[in-house]
């Protein structure tokens, strides 16, 4: 059970790091590389096929600006892909509508802008549906992340 | 393998068909539902748990103006969701922000405004991370599809 | 006569004093809480049924991004909510459509961007309705706002 | 108890009618005038303090474009002001920003986008902090919406 | 021949500072007073009515967020008023459309988000119709302002 | 005491009429132009020469999409030049900001968008500065909108 | 010397058939094909490869949505490509944000929402760099356009 | 082959340097200018004149705010103009619609807002229609670019 991470340069790599740690948390084992739809379309889908080969079953792609990567993959493939909105020019909306308005038939399944953690989270969902230890770790982190939120903020806030 | 639809209003079910029509492309069953997180709280809550107890396994809402349907459901589940803002105001540019910037942990698998159909093939791509029969169906059904565009689209355009 | 004042993180405490501050000013009591209408759902109802069976009578709930909390209270209660759009992505555009937007017949009384002072003030006037004593010091207090105003720009503004 | 409902223009009647009619609903008698805080500053200023010496206790203002009018009723009243922005230009955003943004210590409780009605279900949710049958009707309002609801949606929807 | 300057807060100063300075190239007299439409109307209009027996005839007004200063200001005289929209929120768009979306027929003369120097030069070109000293000077500023941008620019650029 | 209008295209005839009616009700002259600042700049130039020979002592100019006409005239020109965005794409927001944020030091006294009336009254009220049997006109017009306004609206609204 | 003409769907047929009318006049040869980046990605570089190799020149392409196929096209050829933003959704701006914001270093000249007439001016511009017989065809037509315009516009506006 | 590059402010210079950059990549000569289309259209007029004459081929204009340079270069010569909307203010949308949204029949090429380096890609494109060497050094470029993206994305991210 592994999924793919793609984005399209080293320096988003601070903020796509979230989705490997929010996986990270479900014991999902993923991979991160640097591609690019329009530099290295070949690379790309040689690695889409090849990691898809080797059983990589979802797919998170960040991108800014024209943001085609998300698209352009899931063009590709018909693994689910997850798009991630970067910053890089109007507060991330440029980015955010290059990814969420994809047209019919291929959907990228589109989260908040800069939010790579949910993407993640999204992707151990997605995979919970096939895998029931993810399933139960889903519903163990909810559990947890409701204690944790409980005991941080158990009493009425002074200010 | 089953895919629950649910919408905030019956003047949304011409746009929100279009994701039954999707998901009967793949021969998966779905069952629709008008459902407000606002107006009937425990009657989502608990079609959520008796849909999920039968086996469903994703959710797809459609929700205008702000929009909360997808996000709540996407709290009281770990079954992935599917989130089509829907226009009622601001171009449906109200319940894309609404549905796409949830914050961390929940995401909500966003597709573009009023595309419903997108959120019937992205129902579709997750399930066949499970179902070998899905897979083989998307494959087939993008075979199809550049077949057809093909078809349609083989000639020099005159105008 | 106590207003109550929820609000999503514990990042967003410095925003929100405001909204407290602004009460202290009419001698209102307030009570502020960290909660979550998609992580603690049940605390957030039980806290808004005991502070609602306590005499609260006005709450005030700050929310960012997808911003569903002051609406998702709305829903839980029948005393006048007054959100709070909070700056987290799009200038805080997102929470503000998040907020104000909602759907017939569910109301939530929203102020500008970042905005708590004003909703204390709003809060003190929705209480004016039935205390002739707030009422008295709304009065008063404009009185002092605009003595204030005037002294500190009596004269004419040297560069 | 009686609810003051302003607008700027006769072509605002249709869409403000809507507030008067929640009103209605919880037998919440109101008033309508056609006032303009450029055209008929003094007029505008004569009759809040009219309605608020006849015992009026909350004002509903409707306008569109530049939308100063909840803005400048709310700088001469300290009754509760809800502000519903108008449909004039720009789908409603220049009110929405015009009425939402007020600045310190002069709030506006905005409504959505042409949402009067939600502006009169305001009004009787401040109204109800002192008049005990006004939240009852307000509970059982809530009731009939969830009842009406559920009789509305109680089955599957077949396309 | 006298401009008046009105903005709503000391926080404004700096960039108001502006108008005076282009006012002050062609030799043109100002005074710049903090008032607010909201907090001190009285004293606002007070301060027209005396302005403008004084002999004042141009008015520039700056303000911020819902910014209804310039357009009060323009209902309160029949003086020509240039509004100038500051930056408080939304990149000073809020600003922007609660100025120049004036209704009919209240117009003010808008200029760019915080360009008070432009709001200045607009003065002097509405004060040139009637005094032709001014005009000779607006004449002889912009065969300046060319020779000095032809100074400064005569060369290519070597980076 | 002539005013100018210029605008792009015969299409805009409907629009910019409304600047002409208002300065019609004041007895302004005015004359119109079909103009381009891009496809007859020499023309453009011609006719701003001319006309300002001839005395005309205010420019009205109406443009849509990139909006460039208003701005021209106002580099070429030291009349006062006032601007009316128009609609034809993106809501007229183009159009907005292509005039509005004109940079230093060449103004654009903007007007609401396709709101070429009060460009009409705002060119009265620059003429008013010198000719004060226009000061009088627009005190005038002011009480007589006063008084219509009050007619139309003397009644309580029934709807 | 020709010009290659592609967009994304049949429907777009009468927005793009306004590049080809705009080479035609200039006896610049077309041809047009609807082709997906998504769905037909290998025809579409076929397409590509087949007409460079034919000799044509430069490449417009019109899109709407997230609008990805002129910079996947301008990714798969040096020749330069133009790209049309398509009305879909939200007035066309999620179009030209998708193509107009490429990142380094693969430009999409972009021109306005819907204006295919000036991509195919455009694309004749780029041509006349080599053909000098298309260099004086655009002189003409400027002057053509010029005097058409005077002559349609000669005379003053009467409304 | 030279290519002019022209933008309004010694503070553009830093960011329009870049269009210089990416053509010395290629070898193609440029020289750049401070101009303004409002402010010296004189001198604007006789460079472009004077350099089309010494046999430029392209011209890049970068501008910020209401950014009409692009345009008004646009309007005086039939060489393509590629234009660079500069952040300014709203992040720079202003002045893309400045750019972009230029009306029949006169285009600019847009870039991405700030992207002067793709402005200079796009020249060399435009140039590589009639230079074959620059076409070559183009193919070499994008191999180039591959290759080197390739080398330094080769591996697996390690966070």
């Amino acid at each position: 059970m592994k999924v793919l991470i793609i984005f399209g340069s080293q320096s988003d790599k601070d903020t796509m790091k979230n989705a490997k740690l929010a996986l990270d948390e479900f014991g999902i084992a993923s991979e991160s590389y640097v591609l690019s739809a329009h530099r290295v379309p070949e690379r790309l889908e040689a690695i889409l096929e090849e990691k898809e080969n080797e059983g990589f079953e979802v797919v998170i792609a960040g991108a800014g600006l024209a943001a085609h990567l998300p698209g352009v993959i899931a063009s590709k493939t018909i693994l689910p892909v997850i798009g991630v909105p970067l910053k890089g020019a109007l507060e991330g909306l440029d980015a955010l509508y290059s990814i969420v308005q994809m047209p019919k038939p291929i959907p990228v399944a589109t989260v908040g802008i800069g939010n790579a953690y949910n993407a993640g989270i999204l992707a151990a969902e997605m995979l919970a549906i096939k895998y029931p230890e993810i399933r139960n770790r889903l519903i163990a982190f909810r559990k947890d992340m409701k204690e944790k939120f409980l005991e941080e903020n158990s009493v009425e806030v002074i200010y």
